[in-house]
Formats: structure tokens, sequence, C-alpha cells
């Protein structure tokens, strides 16, 4: 057993604390990491306020360790492709015996028997250290992207949703006559963290891409959309006039039923809505036959996506090594670092948050 | 112009009528056709009562002639890949100039400028003879089909819903262990032509097929059913026990939204919903937070599909002339053969009717 | 021990005789079959004749029992999905542990650790009776295709090969303007089984097919060709002129580099090559920098394809079924039904060979 | 007609000189551009050695100006989406009416009936100025890339490659347990500019990577292999050892058809081979059966790629900006500058080669 602070939970029922606890690493754990920053996300807050039922502690425990948005550094290592130092950033998602798991594609898990750390059965990476098998971690190779590294796991949700996107294209002659995307509308409904993230790769595939929200943004916001050369708009003042040219690639990180099914009568032919955004408590809305018959004239389709593979936490790696480069305000993102007993900020959000993150001990 | 006998209507008004009507050749025809039989479905029946409100006729035109599903005979050709009695099935959809009608697939048109016969803006082929292009139309070449022909129509668009269904299944490993289908269930909504021939469609790959409905059917429907080796859900009164392991495809061809919602939260991690039905006038329903989260977590799919190309039609006929010989039954689908000048099958449908077809002149 | 009379050779040295042997039954076998049918292909003869290197003996015996082309009864069984008299076809490939083997695609073996009967280290199905797990067997539902079954196991290469062009096909838009492949050309190496079965597959999808040879073919095969609506050229004597307008698809069963490379350079832009067929001891050919400059330059695709999965097992189920009420004729493929200890049909090809089979006991 | 200085040869027959020529603008051009830089590569000195018998002069002219590898600069422009300034790469091939080219794929052409700048049928971009229409360029956007930009060229060649590898390689499960390609080997025969930038783009997808060829290279060489962190390997001293452990992607720059063989029979089962490389004169090779059923039985494919399409340019750019960040030496691939009255270097390689190009008036 090994004894560590740790920001617990009692799942599904909620709560929040930071804690000494023991836990027992996992068999043939090959590493010891300390994590550098954790990511907190509105599945932490849901499962800390007790909102989410499917959350459930590991086996033989009351608690569970919270956080699957991370990124550690190697305190020991007995594989070989790893030493001391070493930045990594550990997966969420651990396999089941599925057709899909099996393949190293969990995100796909066939039976819903698969673990998520931090979340359902699987103590996650909110603790001062822990053992990690190092088949479930991915290296940072580049050291200077720094704590941007802790976005790789909402990242690579994104990562893994237009590789459905791309397999959904096929359906038809996606692309214009030019062979590329230029002049297609990608609207990413929300403003929060994984709406900007999506924002940034429909941008990097040529998309013209709208962010869009109910409500005006902050100017902090307003200025981050301008230096990622993403376009916003207040659909409550400008539904009509700013839609009428159509949505290609419509992608939801809200979960509002209502909101999804007014954007998705702005899809054009062949158009495709990546559902992403869960929210069990929003808003009930009313679809008809109307809507029905609009998604079937229109060869329109929508996809739910949840998680990704390891090989989309590669890719997320690789766009925000390219980012802290060409994109440098992606740093801005981050809004706000906490301490690790600072547990309120699982209650009540950071003022004119976009991602909280909590730094632990030493991060460089 | 060539003056025909025709069934016509004034779309989108509607009505109904056996006319003597005066009709311009389209230039560059080089085949004269004579319908054998043309198929009546709820298309025609919407045009008629006047609720497609997207009908209208051909430019130049206070009438549009109905019939979109036909099979007919070469009377002239100036083509030489037909001579005269060839057995041919025009097809409905013309193309425009997007980037998929100028490769052939106008079903997946990207702008909407397209054309219908009897439908949108082209007249139909319920008529006593016309003239066509030789590249709109496809060729029957086993003749001892028959009558069965005039089911191509209907079964070109289950051919396309499950090219649609094989793109979208490459999300995931979709196939059981052993590679196959054997073990998973397609649940088909609804109970006419159309839900007949996606039932068959989805027995011949290998899925466990449910069609499903909120009566019970009629003897004659149960025998056909047992005579498909297809399985017979009355879901009003079985829900909950029937569907307990779980939809792996499913397919709707009712257009009701509540029907649709219902069934959706049975499907399986990975599951994909082709929609195929339309209901303009369907009751609505109400879509929650929980229904999206369900699609989001389990990665499901929802895929609108309409019409169909050249391909899916020679595919279509290559199924019937299967099914001809393994499953002959296949024949009791068409329930009633009526004279053009019976025009009040448009507006009732026939006794025990699957499929009311109109026998024209000399029909073999 | 199970003692059965069967045909045995010593792999990989060859010869063949008909013998009483005893074979261990594999563990948790739940099935008892007896062939009906068993087919005589190239790579019998091969093993035979001591021309197959790769061939072995299972481990801890000194022979291997030939056979893996086969329709089989069912004597005995602890499965609830078989009973006794159910004809099956037992599966060739047995898969091992990577990737592609643990989703039931051992056909794809990454890392070529699998066993197939009658081949590599595993007992084949000649012989009077043999203990077999059920997950390894197909059913043959349609019991009226009677001994046209023992095609199954060829016809099912021919059908992975397909699902193999489609993938490849995607490269661009392979199809015709009026997105079929009507007016596209399909040649065939080769006028043996495969050779006919392939040409059938492609028929079915639209192209026009030629086999080809480099010389005549006989009265018999001339007249199967033409029941199938096959083309033939015999090329050695027309070949500039007859593939004139080129080759979309090339299919190759012969082995021969020679003939493979005059062939591709036939091959029209955006064309693909199944190579299917072996022969080690084929002569040597030459390949120029024109070769493969002709191959680059026009987006030409090469693919090697062996064996197949259990879904190509049903969808070739499925072909013969069709065809035994659409080609009548396809029964004249098998030209010669021989006895069990008649082994000199392993050393001398029958006369006038399209399959030769044997038959086992009370074949009906 | 306008009066520009050019690089000029007369094709197919070869010769070059910087002449004073007259040029008729294409209709319904509304952009002026002038080159700043253009790359020199094997197909330029191919065409003007005379070896290239598939090149010719457009219609009408009695010489072609070379050139397509180019970065321009806008001086006119009548359309709004580009401005004086503005940095542009026109594209190279040019669309005829086939199904690939009618959807901005002539990379793809059917038919062949297509041109190519300063290769076939159509001016070049080497000459101080020309009109274009501005459908055929693509921007610059990220003007810091400078002279980088001229790798565009010969770069989406290596992305449209990569397209092809990654829908060959949907025939199997071709990634390792864990969904990535840590692990997998990719294999570039050839060290000129496109080895190294196959190389690079393999690495970005997680492939380990060798470039070989059967001498040593250069000491310059060798340190920018290592600041690519890219193997290298001189074949002939060491071919056994170094690819004991196979190749899983074989990409070849060579053309030439022994070599292909040689590395062929390393690839892993199902290897994917990509032939880019042309080489007329190539040393004819010897292909055995043997060589064949080793493609055969490892369902292993040879895909040859040309050209790209639009969509690929885009990307290349995208590319070469994060390479200017994150691989800072990816410059040096900029061997030698030359002006563009120096036209030797059209027949002699400059010293240490890797990417020679001109610089013409006043680039920046």
């Amino acid at each position: 057993m090994t004894d560590v602070w740790a920001v617990v939970t009692n799942a599904p029922r909620g709560g929040v604390r930071y804690d000494h606890v023991s836990v027992e690493p996992p068999d043939d754990a090959d590493l010891i990491l300390k994590p550098l920053y954790t990511g907190i996300c509105g599945t932490d807050r849901g499962i800390v306020s007790g909102s989410l039922p499917f959350s459930y502690n590991p086996r033989g425990y009351n608690f569970l360790v919270l956080g699957h948005e991370s990124v550690c550094t190697v305190v020991e290592s007995k594989n070989e492709r790893f030493v001391k130092g070493d930045i990594v950033v550990p997966v969420v998602r651990r396999p089941g015996g599925c057709v899909n798991c099996r393949i190293g594609r969990p995100d796909n898990c066939s039976d819903g028997d698969k673990h998520e750390a931090g979340i359902t059965g699987l103590h996650g990476f909110m603790r001062t250290e822990f053992a990690e098998k190092s088949e479930f971690v991915v290296p940072v190779k580049n050291r200077t992207i720094g704590r941007l590294a802790v976005l790789t796991e909402p990242l690579k949700n994104v990562v893994k949703a237009f590789e459905v996107f791309e397999i959904i294209s096929k359906r038809s002659v996606y692309h214009k006559q030019d062979s590329t995307l230029t002049g297609k509308t990608c609207c990413v409904i929300g403003t929060g963290a994984e709406a900007f993230l999506y924002g940034l790769v429909a941008k990097s595939l040529g998309f013209n891409v709208i962010l869009t929200n109910r409500h005006p943004v902050t100017d902090y916001k307003t200025k981050m959309l301008e230096s990622f050369d993403l376009e916003f708009i207040n659909y409550s003042e400008d539904f009509d006039r700013s839609f009428s040219s159509g949505i290609d690639l419509l992608i939801d990180t809200s979960g509002d039923p209502g909101t999804i099914l007014k954007f998705t009568k702005r899809l054009n032919y062949n158009g495709i809505a990546i559902l992403f955004g869960t929210n069990g408590r929003a808003k009930p809305s009313t679809i008809t036959g109307i809507d029905i018959d609009y998604i079937v004239e229109r060869n329109i389709t929508l996809a739910g996506s949840v998680d990704a593979a390891k090989v989309h936490y590669y890719r997320a790696l690789d766009y925000l090594e390219e980012w802290s480069f060409t994109i440098p305000e992606i740093g801005n993102m981050i809004t706000g670092e906490y301490d690790p007993n600072n547990v309120k900020i699982f209650t009540q959000k950071g003022p004119g948050e976009i991602k909280s993150i909590i730094r632990w001990g030493n991060a460089p």
C-alpha cells in the first residue's frame, strides 16, 4: 500500500476533500509518477456534486481519487523506454476484453467493460504520487510544452472526434470542388475549453470556424478568439442571419438537446454533427417529424463521440507542440492555477475560467 | 409534344386524375418507354393529399405526372445498348452540377439542385409512354423477374442505406469476434414495404432481424414474415423484454420521433441508426439531456439516408433476382394490381396493402 | 486418440497415401464431423510433390492429414447451435494472438503465428471423421446446394480479395461517371477453378470480364465460359488488340511474374491488380524502370491477397446458393469425383479438370 | 502576349536556355504572379536531358517554360481573396474532364487528359512574371516560412502518398496493439529531398524511420539526419542485420526495380510499399515466382503514387510552418541558391545538393 495525499471523493455520492489515503499499486506497474499539473473539468465537478450516477469507487475502497487530466514526471522506472525525469501523460480509459479493447481502442469499447481513471472504478491522478503501467502513459518528448501538456487529455477527445468525422465524411464527396474544405463552415456550440480546442483543430483542417453561445463572451475570451482566428456569434442575438449560408460540420459541447436541434436544422446537405457534450440535467426539448425529415432528406449524420485512444494522445501532443509556436496565446487557455488543498475549485468555477489546473509540488 | 394518358396531380396543391395530357420530350432522349407496372408509395399519396410542400410541377406545366417506381419496356431505341422489347427501370433523381451529382451520385446532392421524376419538377412514369435518355435507365437483364422489378425503386433506397451503414460501421470494430455479424440484432421500425426490404437485406448480411410496430400485424404479414425468416414484435406489448439484449442496427421507416428515440435508447455501444422514414405530421416528442448523453457515451451514430444512385438500382435488381429463387414468397409483397384510371388507390390504401401497383396496358 | 482412415502426407517432404492413422482430437472440440466431399487444389498437390517448404506436420506427428476444402455433416454435437445431420464447412486458418487474429481475421495475421488445416501444423479434413470446435465451422443453411458447397473454400478467397479491392478502390473515384462499374474491364489471368470464381464475382459487380491464358481452352471450358457469360482470350494470339482499351482490375491466379508484368502494363489509370496465384517455380522475368514508372505515374496498386475470414465463407455460401439458381451450369465446375483411396489424383490432374473432389462414404 | 525572361526547353527534345519569350496569358486569369524562388528537381533535369518522352510543349509553342516547384508573390489581383504582396504557391497539375478531375483530384486523373505546368503542355513557373487563375494557387498565410515554401511542391507529393497509405492500411489492423504506430518501421529508399520529406512525415506519424542508400552519405546529410531524428543505413554494407526485424512501410524514391524488390522482401505481414520514384533508365532486375509468392502470402500491397491535390498543398504548408519552429534545421535542405541565367544547374547537380533553388529578382 502506498500512502499519499490526494483529492478524493466518494462516488457516486459526491463530496471532495484533500486527504491522506492508502492506495494499492496496480500489479505489474513499472513506473512511479508524480503529477506536475492536473486539469479540472466538468466531469470532476459532476462527480463532486453527486450528479454523475455512473461514477463509482474502485472495488475495495470507500473513496475515489479524482483526476483524469494530468501531466506527470517519472520518479522511478523499471521500464527501459522511460527514465527518471521524463514527462508523461497517463491515459484515462483502460481496456476490457471486447473486440475494440483488445486492439487498443477502449474508447470504442463494445460492451462497457472498461475503467476510467478518476471516474469509474479506478483511482485518478490527483495524488502526490502513483504507480502506473508504462503501457498506459504517453511520453511528452518536447519538454518545452510545459504545463500546456495538461491540455492533452481534453484535446485527445477532439482528435478522436475528427477521426469519426473523417470516416463519416466518406459518405459523399464532402470537400469542395477544389479538394479542400476552404469555404466550408464548422460551428462549435459552446465556448469552454473543449470548444476552443475543437475550433483550433477545425481551423487547421481548413474550415471557417464559428464558436457560438447564447450569451456574449468576456473580453478575455474575445481576445483569445481573435488570437486563434476564430469567429464568435452570440446566437441569441443573431441566429438567422449568422448561419444563413449553412453549417457543414456542427460540434456540440453543450449536451443541450434544444440547442443541438436548433443548429442541426442549419446543417447543409451531407452535413455532420458531432455530439460530444453531455448534460443530463439539460432542459428537455421538442423534436418533431419535420426535424427527422430534415435529417433524412439531406443525408445528415449525427455522431456521438466519447474518449479517445492512445494514438489520439500522441496527435494531441503534436498539436500542442505546434500551437505553442504558431499560436503562443494558446497558453492563455489556462486561466487559473490552484493548490491541491484548495478544493473549493471543485464546487465553483474560477473567475473567467477556461481551464483551471492544480499545480502539484515541484512543478517546473 | 407527345400526347399521353397519365396519372397527374397539381403539385404541391395535390389532387389526382387520370387524364389526357401533352408533354414535351426531353432533349436528346434516345428511348421511348412504356411502363409495364408502376408502384404507389407514401410519397405519391403525400403529393396527392397536398401534404408535401417540397413537390412542384415541371417548369411550364400546371400539372405533374406522378410515378417514380416503375418497370418499363423499350418501344423505340436510338441507342445501341437497347433494343425494342428490353425491360428497364428508369431512375428517379437526375443530377445537377454539384461535386456529388457530377460523379453520378445525385442521391448525395450537395446543394439540392436536382430533380426527381414524379416528385420535384420532372414528370414521372405514370403515363402510357414517355421519352427518356438511356443514361437514366437500368436494364433488367433477367426477364423472369417479371413484375417483381417494380420493387427495384424502393429496394435501391435500402441498398444505399446499407452503403451508409458500411461506411459508418468503420468507426470501430463493428463485427463479432469471429468477423461476422451473426448474433448482432437489426431492428426495423415499421412493417410496410420498405421495412420488409430492409429486413431482407439485413438478414442477408447476417443480422438477426426484428421488424416492429406498435400494433399486431395481419395474418398475411405474419405468414410473409415467416417465409422471409424475419421476427416480428408488437412493441406496445413487449418492449422491455424483447429488446433486453440491445440493438446493433436500428432502421426507422416511420419518421416518428418518439419511436425513434425510444428505440435509440436500446442501441448497444457503437450502435447505428439509419433514419429513412419521413412523416412531417408525426406527433412531436420530447428529447432530453439523458437522450443526448446516451448517444455520446456509446459512440452511437444516427444517419439520415435518402434516395440512391444507379449502382444501387443494379444491386437491387440482383437481390430481386436472387430472392425470386430463394424466397419465392417475395412476390406476395405485391398485394394489389390496379388500372391506371382507378385513381382512388391514391387516396386510400388497398386492403392489407404492402405494395399496390398499377398495371399498364400490355404488361406481360 | 481417434482412429480414422485419412489421406496423409509427410510435410514438407511430400508423398501421399490413404492410411489408417490415430489423431488426438482438439481440446474442447464440441462437434464430430464427417466429410461429405473434399476438394483438391494446387496447394494439396504442391504439398504432395514436396514443393511447398512452408508446409509442416502438426507437432508430435510424423504425418499431416491433407485437405482444406471440404463440406461435412455433423454426426455428434455438444453445441446447441448444431444438430446431427447439419451440413457445415470447416474453416482453414486458425488464429494466433496478433491484433488481427484476435478480432477474427487470421487471414490478415500480422505475425505468421497461425495454423492452416491440411497445410501448416494442423491436420486437414481428408479423413473419415474428425472432432472440431464449433467456432471454426460455418453452417450450410440451404441443403439444396449439395456438393456445390465444396467450392466454399476456394470461393471465400475470392470474396476476401474483392474486399481488398473495395478498400483500395477508395484511393480515387474508381467507378464510371454514372456510379457503376459498367464498362470497366476485369481481366483474370488463368482458367482454373479460382479464375472462374473470380470471373463470376467480378461479373456480378458489373465488370466486363475476360479470362485469359496463353493457350486455347477446351470446348468444355468454352461452353462453361459462355454459360457464365465470361469472355476468353488466348493472349498468346491476340494480346495487343484484345486489351487495347485497357484493364481496370487485373486478377492473377498464375503466380507467373512475366505474365503479371505483361498485363500490369495494360492497366488503366487508378488500375488495381490483385495478386492471388503463387508458383514458386515460375520462370523468372525481367522488371525494368519503365515498369515501375508505369505503376507510379498511373497511381496503380498491386495487392497480394491470401486466405479469408469466416465472414467471407458466409458470403461465399450466399453466392453459391444464388448461382445454383441463376447459373445452374455452375455445377459443371466439378469435373471429377474420386474415392479417397484413389490417391493418384494428387499427382496427376483429372482429364479436363476444373475442380476434382473426393466423395466420402455416404455423401448424399 | 506577355514578354518575359524565362528558363525554357524544347520538350521532349531537351536543352535549356534563359531567354526572352512571349507567352499568351490564360483566359480568365485573375492574378499576375512573380516567382520568388523556384526549385529544381529530377524531372526538370530529365526534360532538359531529353530523357522524358512524355514531356511536350504547349500547343502553338516551340518551347516550354520550365518549373513546377515555386513560391510566388502576387503583383496584381482581380480576385477579392488575394491582394498585391500575398505569397502563394501555384499548383502543377490542371484538371481535364474525368470523374476525378471534376472533383478537384487531377492527381488521380482517370484518363490522362490533364496538364502539368513546366512538364506537359503547359508553361511552368520559371519566368519573371506570369498570369494565373486564382483557383490554381494556394496562399502561404504565414510569411515567416519564407523560402521554405519552395518545398511545398515536393512535400505535397508526400502528403498525398500518405493519404494513399492511410487508405490501404485499412486492409487490416495495421497499428500496434496500443492503437499507435510506435515500434513500426518505415524504410525510405533514397537520400534526396523527397526522401527526407517522406522521412519527416513518417516520423510525425509515429514510425521509426530509416533512410537507406547503397552508398554512405555526406557529413552534411548525416548531421541533417540527426537533427531530423532519422536513422540512416548504408544497405550495401549492412542489409541483413539492419532490416532483420522487418519493414512495415516501404517508400521508394529511387525508381530502381532491383532495390525495390530487395526491400519488398523485407516487408512484414500486411506491409505496404509506396512507389514514388521513377527512373526509366534504371538497371533492369529479375523478378521470380518466389517474389510474387512473398507478396501474396503476406497480404502485401505495392502502390504507385504520383502528384497531389490542392488539399495536400495546404497540408504541406502546415507541415513546413510547424517544422520551421520544431526542426529549424529544415532550412538546411536548401543547399544552393542560383540565378535564373545560371542554367548549368540543370545539367549538373550542385555540390552536396539536397535541393537547389533559383532566386528570382526581388526575393525577400
